[in-house]
């Protein structure tokens, strides 16, 4: 509700690239320590114009001050609300591999408000296991275990060939998002949404970065 | 060189956002089986508009027939080429634990051109085990290392407090480029390249998609 309140129907839905760009405003406003800052900070931390960092906190409504800059701890919080991280956000994580088992170890999601709180899979030698305090269930509890554990979103740790048909449970389990970690597109359900981390793609960005030097990537 | 033969000094630099989407249509080709593709069809599998997709391919190049589509061959080739991927490459890593051995497993690095050639970690207790065929080594030996192994990349698996320090070990060894994992901006000499992978980031997307449903971000 509140996060719309400052868009009128008129108003751009935000890219997907600026969405990400308020998150990395969000954490390098993480390592302040309050006051004010300015579009220029944002834009050194960030690597795009200051120009870009006011467009983009423009959406969040009139924050910013000419001259004076940023409150931090109020963007901070129109951030976190824009985003919906205004809230904890609970997440069951299908295929419990080396993956799993260094996101679990991954400090940034609980600070960040994303708390997995079940584990599922489909290899039986692995169901009973206890991982990171939770006990390894198998894949099909899931129905019932996205509903006993509350869960909102679903982290898809399992290889290429099984993700669809373990994002298709999970859909139907009632999660509304998938992070998927397959290199794979999910065809999923409308109202279940995904956002997929293809580390390849990533490690291709840094090629591009490094042949292209005059580019725009990775600086 | 070749790369850069189809732009002039006028043409715009590929954007960040761009470059990730020619890698997403690359992953895209990659399931073909040849033939011809449409702008409809890539905008489809990569989920922006296909005016996006026609500018974004514009920079490769007259590569699109109107009414034909494009030659997914050549279209292959050309993003390939332009994303500095019409070559391999050889990288270190840093860090050998729970993530290093997932991103070991990824098929997608070596089908990419991304070979994992040497391993090192600041822990004795690692060194001399042997792991996915490579022995780890002592961060000490990274300098001489990277030159042995005769790699361009690193990529940064240690926890956020020893990054920054590795990451200058890695810059003083010689990599051209670093692919870094722990959630700070290192801070590099000029003409060393990072894309860091904020996996917290990719948790926050996945929630703005699910409470902004109109949004561009996830589908």
């Amino acid at each position: 509700m509140a996060d719309h309140s400052l868009l009128t129907p008129a108003d751009p839905k935000l890219s997907r690239a600026a969405a990400q760009r308020l998150s990395q405003y969000l954490r390098s406003l993480g390592t302040g320590t309050g006051g004010t800052v300015s579009s220029v900070d944002l834009s050194a931390a960030v690597g795009v114009s200051a120009a870009q960092v006011r467009r983009d906190l423009a959406v969040l409504g009139h924050l910013g001050q000419r001259g004076v800059g940023y409150d931090a701890a109020g963007l901070r919080t129109a951030i976190r609300r824009k985003l919906g991280l205004d809230r904890r956000w609970r997440a069951v994580l299908v295929g419990v591999g080396n993956l799993a088992r260094a996101l679990l170890r991954h400090r940034g999601f609980t600070e960040q408000g994303f708390d997995i709180v079940g584990l599922f899979d489909t290899d039986e030698a692995k169901v009973g296991r206890v991982v990171d305090r939770l006990t390894v269930e198998p894949v099909s509890a899931l129905r019932e275990g996205v509903a006993r554990l509350d869960a909102e979103l679903g982290v898809l740790t399992v290889p290429s060939e099984p993700a669809q048909a373990v994002a298709e449970l999970l859909a139907r389990a009632g999660v509304k998002g998938i992070l998927n970690f397959a290199p794979v597109v999910l065809k999923l359900p409308a109202g279940v949404k995904q956002v997929t981390v293809d580390l390849a793609i990533q490690f291709e960005q840094l090629a591009f970065a490094v042949v292209d030097p005059g580019g725009r990537v990775g600086e």
